[in-house]
């Protein structure tokens, strides 16, 4: 709570009539390093991770989101800290943490970062993160028994926007958010990163012990790409609705794993990409 | 020119009184793997430098900016060929990519991935990437005669929409524009990924001879991130206008490099949040 997510600047405001001189409110991005501690005792090791371009706060969430959708730990793995390193320069102490895991956790490293692509069978078709998810991923194949309204959908991103407000003025912010299917709002992260957006959130979930999410919706207040339904599979979500557009391998990533893909859900409208049989449409709306 | 940027799904689109079966455009989001084949004759070694997440086409030109933004390769270290290595799996001949430098030049490896942020001094607070570009960028204190006015730049966004419109379907493309100081668009690239888009850019630009890019106009259709701000800084690029907002660290590097920053581009109004100099307005309009 420290850490402020917004910060205020001195800046020139122009229109077609007028040019002022005011303040405006901007999310902050920082880095932030994440490392991980692990090793029997007397053997402890300490890597580096990662480093990410984020907006401060939640990072113990952002950091255990980070570790668990990328397959480096799996919830077994018991982390038994999760602290600010204090090592970094003066004035920016806040931007390296630390994950300790349990002495007999061993991580998955050769899942780090951008190798998590090249290591498997076919990295550059995108197989080799189908295969990973399929292999590191605990909630594959899980019972289906998901679902939610059209008409609870549609009322999804007025909910987010209500309570996205506090970086309302900031224009800056992605938002992940996990609704029940009756539209209620358990749980809201933000970050000028969407995939920081998201691992936050999964942190959170996986702090409440909430894993799998699969009787949950996952809301995304932009677009979908590939790399957020990768997360979003490792973390069991069922159901994925997207404000903006998603991507082709978005959809593809989602047929592959049955999860539901909608996408730009805004106006009263949606398109559902994948899965559409957990969406629930009153039959007399159903023209073909 | 083979390869497309958009393909095409069945899809539920559903409103409030409707849901019909119908097909969709989708931005394509594919993997490129780029790899550096460099050395002396007889000791050619090849590098997998990065895998990014991106639209395919244009990507000879992705490579390019890539290498180059990222101080990996100098403009000076020619680079001889680039191609597609057709070594991949038999659906996806098209996600590598092998950039060749003549056997005299050096690429600076250290600067790869998400190193970059790291091993510098200090990596965690940004200090690192800055000191990086000051090192590395060629293009930083030049001759600062760059200007455009606020009547030319309200207009720049419409333009960009006009150009984009053959992605105007898919809703989920990122747009990258160069253009004059009197609003002639130069250059327009596309991709899933924003940083994509501005790498195409670059290295198009790159291929045309035309850096430093100091008597001209960055149009980014999103938000202005840290990361754009770095690879325009290292392109030599002094006036970045962005329809979207930037980030706080963004504002603080466009300052440290005296780069003009706008964002918020639309609907008739901006704001300056750097080195407000390059940007006329008339005198009659300024209230303060």
């Amino acid at each position: 709570m420290a850490v402020p997510s917004i910060t205020r600047l001195p800046i020139t405001k122009v229109n077609h009539t007028a040019s002022t001189q005011t303040d405006d409110a901007l999310a902050i991005e920082e880095p932030l390093e994440i490392r991980l501690e692990y090793g029997a005792p007397g053997k402890r090791t300490v890597q580096n991770i990662s480093v990410t371009m984020r907006t401060p706060g939640n990072d113990a969430e952002l950091a255990l989101g980070f570790l668990f959708t990328e397959g480096i730990i799996q919830l077994q793995n018991s982390v038994t800290a999760t602290d600010h390193c204090f090592i970094a320069c003066a004035e920016n102490k806040e931007n390296v943490i630390q994950v300790s895991l349990s002495p007999d956790a061993i991580p998955s490293l050769r899942n780090t970062g951008r190798n998590f692509y090249t290591t498997s069978s076919c990295g550059v078709c995108g197989k080799g993160s189908i295969n990973a998810i399929r292999t590191v991923g605990t909630y594959i194949d899980k019972p289906d028994d998901n679902s939610i309204s059209a008409a609870v959908l549609h009322q999804l991103p007025a909910i987010l926007n209500q309570h996205q407000k506090i970086f309302a003025d900031t224009g800056g912010l992605h938002a992940s958010a996990l609704f029940t299917p009756w539209g209620e709002l358990l749980m809201l992260r933000e970050d000028v990163g969407r995939h920081n957006a998201l691992d936050k959130l999964i942190g959170a979930a996986i702090n409440k012990n909430w894993l799998p999410l699969d009787k949950h919706i996952l809301l995304l207040s932009g677009r979908a790409s590939f790399e957020l339904v990768q997360k979003a599979a490792m973390a069991g979500i069922t159901i994925i609705a997207a404000v903006g557009a998603p991507s082709s391998l978005a959809v593809q990533l989602a047929e592959e794993f049955n999860i539901t893909l909608v996408g730009f859900l805004r106006n009263g409208r949606f398109n559902i990409y994948s899965a559409a049989h957990r969406i629930l449409i009153p039959e007399y709306e159903i023209t073909r």
